[in-house]
Formats: structure tokens, sequence, C-alpha cells
């Protein structure tokens, strides 16, 4: 039986999520997802649309997932490791070489983003959305401005 | 074995859809979900951010999900219904009334939306995000209008 671990935010789940989480289940047998605090978020100073709760959710959710558990700091994963007997640990190459420490514990690879995903398939997309669309999401944004401004 | 059959567009895929679609999967022992085709999207005049292809991969993913079929056009509900042996078909309740035509085919019901992911956690996701950066995803939505300039 061959564990493998990854950690993420997953906010605004999209389809480059997927390809990861599916690549990473295909090199074991069983998926543990380290799913990111809103706390842990706040310190990193990274800002999220959906709470822990809903994110933690639909990752929970997903066939290649067998379980999801808290990403609460840094400082964790040595421990999640041992704790869950865990053979493999995989992240995207934004991260490349950042967790080779791992490497006394377990297995490291660094897995290629999908870049048609982040470049060609966006600007196919993009060009589906008319102007006009843009122009009502920027005045969506108008309107999260002023309930901003009225919940501060 | 009972069938639940729902159909839905699943663009930015969020804990509403998931919802809906867990409490549909409960329903029943079987769950097949119809995803709206780009072209069946293009007739409605509805704009999407992620294709077919995508949204149904995600759909497909998920544990709840049994069955993804592509949504070609309006019709074909009635076709699906006796082709795929449903035994109940399951929509928001957005859509109350909208297809009691069915009912000579299968037991129609309307879930209740979750407001509270409309309004209240709407609201409080909005007050995790400083207006700094509304301005930035204001200023991303600009260079997105240039791109789509330059595609047309």
């Amino acid at each position: 039986m061959k564990i493998v671990m990854t950690y993420g935010t997953f906010d605004l789940f999209h389809i480059g999520h997927l390809n990861l989480l599916e690549r990473l289940a295909e090199l074991g047998d069983k998926l543990i997802v380290g799913v990111s605090t809103d706390e842990f978020n706040q310190e990193k100073g990274k800002q999220c649309l959906y709470s822990y709760q809903e994110r933690a959710r639909i990752v929970g959710a997903l066939k290649c997932v067998d379980k999801v558990i808290p990403e609460n700091n840094w400082q964790q994963k040595q421990q999640d490791i041992i704790e869950h007997k865990v053979d493999l640990f995989g992240m995207g190459n934004d991260w490349q070489g950042k967790f080779d420490n791992l490497q006394d514990l377990c297995e490291v690879i660094y897995l290629s983003r999908t870049p048609t995903i982040s470049t060609t398939q966006l600007k196919l997309s993009l060009a589906k959305i008319d102007p006009q669309t843009i122009q009502k999401m920027k005045q969506g944004l108008d309107s999260v401005l002023d309930i901003v401004k009225a919940l501060e």
C-alpha cells in the first residue's frame, strides 16, 4: 500500500487542481491532501474567496482523494509524513526543490503543471467572453468594493 | 436501484454545486449529471469561463456522481429519462415548476438552494478580501479586456 501526500489551498477549484490530484493519486494507492486553513493562509498573506470548510469539502468530495487533513503551518509536514506513513510527497513544480529536506523521510517529487491550462486554454476561454461581460464583471467588482467598504 | 438525474452548467465549481449534487445523490443509488455543452450555452446566451470538457471532468471526478452526459439542447430530457431509466429528476428550486411536464415519465423534485452560500457566506467571504486585492482583480480584468480586444 503506497501512500501519497500533497498540500495546497485549492481556492476556486479548477481543472489544474484536478489534473495534479489525479496524477498524484495514480502514483500510489491512497492520496492524502493537506488543505491550508484560513488562519494559515492569513499568516501567508494569501487571500481566499472560499473558506477552509468549503475548500476542504470540495477536495474531499473527489474520487481520487482518500483523506483531507488541515494544514495549519509550514512545520507539520515531517510529522504528517511519519503519522500517515507517507511513501511519496508530491507537489507542483512551482515548488521545485523547496521540500527536498523531506527526502530523509520519503520520496519527494515535483510534477510539471499543465501549461495548456494557464496559457492557451485561458486565451481560448477569454476569446469566448465578450467585452460586455467583462465590463459587467468590473461593475460587479465595484459593488464588491462598496460592500467591503460598508463592512469595514 | 433508484436512478437520479440532474442538469447544469457547473462553471466555476463551488460548494453550492456540491451541496446540490450530494443531496441529489443521497436520494437514490446512482446520480447521472447532464452538463451543458459550450454550444448549448452559447445558444442560451450563457458565457462560461471553463470549457465543457473541463466542467464535465470536474463533475465526473466527484464521488457522488456516477455518470456525466452532455446536455445539447432543451428537448433531450424526455429521451434521457427513458434511455437511462431515471426514477427521479431533481433541480434547484430556481427552476421551480419548469420541468413539471416530466412528471409523466418520473418523479420530479426541486431542492431548495443553500441560501447561506449566496448571501451570508458571500458577505463573510467578501469581508476577508481587502480592497487592494479587489483593485488588483479590476486591473486584471483590464488586462483581460486588452487580450479580448487583441483576439477580436
